[in-house]
């Protein structure tokens, strides 16, 4: 679809989803929708985007069907990655060409999603399976530093203290599932 | 879209597409449609699909983007192959995110393509940009020693004299370049 920067910031919530949406909108955001996704990344058999700080990723999000690449990471204190996405009508088929080209499915992530609007800004409510909930702020092709401020104040307003998180979910999800192995 | 065994057998005309579609019509067969096809054909950086006998293919065709995995020729006689393929929305992006991939778009073939039908196969008359006009009979799911009864049958009824082809509107125009360009 968009070839875009996306800048995204994410933060574990301290405070409970369902009152920190309530004073979103009381302080004047937009709620745009709720989304159930699930995201199915695939990795390379000789290629590894956990090294190669790349993502490949089908998204299921209520009735589409997103394939999306990733580049590695770009910015240093947001998250800012290039990322290709198209739409697509058959998530299985497209999930067997990939094989036939070297890549399989290596894990999921389930996720409800609420989405608010403020100017250039989306805030995503993430109540993420196996994980906790997470706010995550997004911006598509702004300045950092104008999202990192946005952060900040974002953050003072609504009494959220979590400290900034770089990782994905995936790489979360992973993390968990090596330390609850060990 | 689908998963299936495409089985097709296709031989270079001897007869003026036009005339060959008024006897078949006057014949019985439906006329489907006309296509005006475009094929994008990509190949792997470390890959190469020319020696592993696979394809994969982007088609344009009328409004519609297509993305098509082919394996390797199974049949003898025929040719039949693994096919997958996905409907996408943006032909472009598809392309960057396979580049990323490491595949890489090499060649392509413009045709246009009118489809006739009489029961379980199909009649793609072929006039192909580059190469000359064709007619190629598919059937789908079907037996070989069927399609090749069919092709028979086919040929003698409409004065069609050529051999069969077994190779693909790629490997033809690949084959043309490389002469032309001795």
């Amino acid at each position: 679809m968009t070839d875009v920067i996306e800048r995204e910031i994410k933060v574990k919530l301290n405070v409970d989803p369902q009152s920190l949406m309530e004073k979103l909108l009381q302080d004047g955001y937009v709620y745009v929708g709720k989304e159930t996704q699930e995201d199915i990344y695939l990795n390379g058999d000789t290629r590894d985007f956990r090294k190669t700080d790349e993502a490949l990723r089908i998204r299921l999000v209520n009735d589409k069907i997103e394939l999306t690449y990733k580049g590695p990471k770009m910015g240093s204190r947001s998250k800012s990655r290039e990322e290709i996405t198209v739409s697509l009508d058959d998530k299985d088929s497209m999930i067997r060409i990939l094989e036939k080209l070297g890549y399989r499915e290596a894990q999921s992530v389930r996720k409800t999603r609420h989405v608010l609007k403020k100017g250039e800004f989306s805030v995503c409510i993430d109540i993420v399976e196996g994980l906790g909930n997470f706010v995550e702020i997004e911006g598509i092709d702004i300045d950092e530093e104008k999202l990192l401020d946005f952060f900040k104040e974002f953050k003072s307003r609504f009494g959220i203290s979590g400290e900034v998180i770089t990782k994905s979910y995936l790489e979360l999800k992973v993390e968990k599932l090596a330390s609850s192995s060990n």
